[in-house]
């Protein structure tokens, strides 16, 4: 199963995070914006291309040491069909370097239409007689609102080509609450609910250390309910954005592991990309500073769940 | 605001409908493939390519008598980014022809995240000097998981470039209840919940015929929920799905409508795109036979609402 692949990563590299590829102009280094520009104009071929090369700068100062990338579709999209090239371009490269893929696009629709989408993101398409991944991720975060009819259409794929998703369970902004803390007719929350869904959902995927093919997404920022979801969901692996930029801290992210310290894999996207501008670092050490950075936030958080 | 002009086209049309775009390529005649393929081989070029020329084709026959058309998302993305372009293609040869464009990706996430898929769809990008729409649709469908953190960074680019967003309500998917429907501690069920959101959202946004900038979608195959809907959410626009293939008939979507027969606009998708098949004409006449079903399904749905 999917998450097998990922979890051996994980402790190859001893290092349970993922570094997020949410690359906005803004944060990349201007002497690449400059070369890509000069090749390609003030366009969106010229954003593009500057996206894909500061994304393989990253992959080729992390793929030894963290075991997967979690690029954000919206900034690929944000640069038009040539920005989701450069989205298809940083999967191939990172998988080349060996890391998993998690594509973060919260999808989600019903039927064939979300057939589609699981073979856009995560399997492969006939063309005529020839077969072809448009994306090829290993991993997709879908939205479960529209109930098993959202999700069903994504397991033949996780069961045939070993692949996997995130449900967002319970988010890790300010307003998450307005819905998924609500308290339904039985007690239970929303998120509480959708936890459960998951469970529901994986049952027929658990593969050798326990979790299945049908992970959550559940925030740093709300380490009690982390906590609590946990011990509820003990075959769901967990993938924990709100780490740092959002607030979480290494003890908060302590609750989304088990035992064995397994079963969650920890985002961090802007303290790893923008590294350098924290380090105060040279715009061209870039790739080195988000290195260090990943190496801190691994031992950090390692501290707390050895 | 965006959903004045939609009614205005709707007006103009005499038409309160909505015309889906799901080109899978087997929707598509053979003669269309074949001519792709030729140019551009069994690639996700050729696919693309196919893609478009069918859009184009059914925008053709159709821009005159329906107001707008729904390109889903997932049917692109299936072929890569090089659908995604066939995408742009579409949505920018839709607007050529005058016609209004939701895109239907059930986007979701929260702050400068959900601000590129805003960005990406519905507004502009810089890039350097220049500044670009990525895809530049009217509307977008959004999916409101996540709380007010996920739909407040739309609201500006659709009060500032008159766009508007469809929130995910009641889906017309056999398991929407799962979720949607379960009650809250409160009495009242998710979806019911989630329209006094939608409602909340778009209050600063009303038009001139009442309706805000902050749409929902609502299932033609839940009757009395849109009965219901339509009554506590007067000033929220829906985008009815499920009539047709998925079982929602005309007098189902009559609830939909306010008492000026505005107020909602029903897509069909299968049926339109498909229609050569089930009038068993040629494949090359496939875009009259869209057009028939068009008109038909045009004053079927009048002779329920006028």
């Amino acid at each position: 199963m999917s998450f097998d692949r990922l979890i051996e990563k994980i402790r190859l590299t001893g290092n349970p995070t993922v570094a997020g590829l949410d690359p906005k102009l803004d944060f990349i280094p201007k002497y690449i914006l400059d070369a890509s520009f000069a090749e390609y104009g003030e366009t969106p071929d010229g954003a593009a291309e500057a996206l894909f090369r500061f994304n393989a700068g990253l992959i080729d100062a992390l793929y030894d040491i963290v075991p997967a990338v979690k690029p954000q579709c919206a900034y690929y999209e944000m640069y038009g069909w040539q920005g989701v090239r450069a989205l298809k371009r940083t999967v191939d490269y990172a998988k080349q370097k060996g890391m998993f893929v998690i594509t973060d696009g919260k999808r989600n629709d019903i039927g064939t239409t979300m057939e589609a989408y699981s073979t856009a993101h995560l399997g492969t398409v006939a063309i005529g007689s020839e077969t072809v991944a448009a994306f090829g991720a290993d991993a997709l975060t879908v939205n479960g609102y529209l109930g098993t009819d959202g999700i069903a259409p994504l397991l033949g794929v996780c069961k045939e080509q070993d692949k996997g998703i995130f449900v967002l369970v319970k988010t890790s902004n300010p307003s998450s609450g307005e819905l998924q803390d609500r308290k339904l007719d039985d007690g239970r929350s929303v998120y509480e609910t959708m936890g459960e869904k998951c469970e529901k959902w994986g049952e027929d995927t658990v593969g050798k250390y326990g979790y299945s093919a049908v992970g959550a997404v559940v925030g740093a920022t709300y380490p009690e309910q982390l906590n609590l979801l946990r011990q509820a969901m003990p075959h769901t692996f967990f993938l924990v954005p709100g780490y740092g930029a959002q607030g979480g801290s290494a003890a908060d992210v302590r609750g989304a592991f088990d035992e064995n310290s397994l079963g969650a894999v920890i985002n961090s996207s802007r303290a790893i990309m923008c590294a350098y501008k924290k380090q105060g670092r040279d715009e061209k050490e870039y790739a080195a500073a988000a290195r260090a950075e990943a190496i801190r936030m691994r031992d950090e958080i390692n501290s707390y769940i050895k």
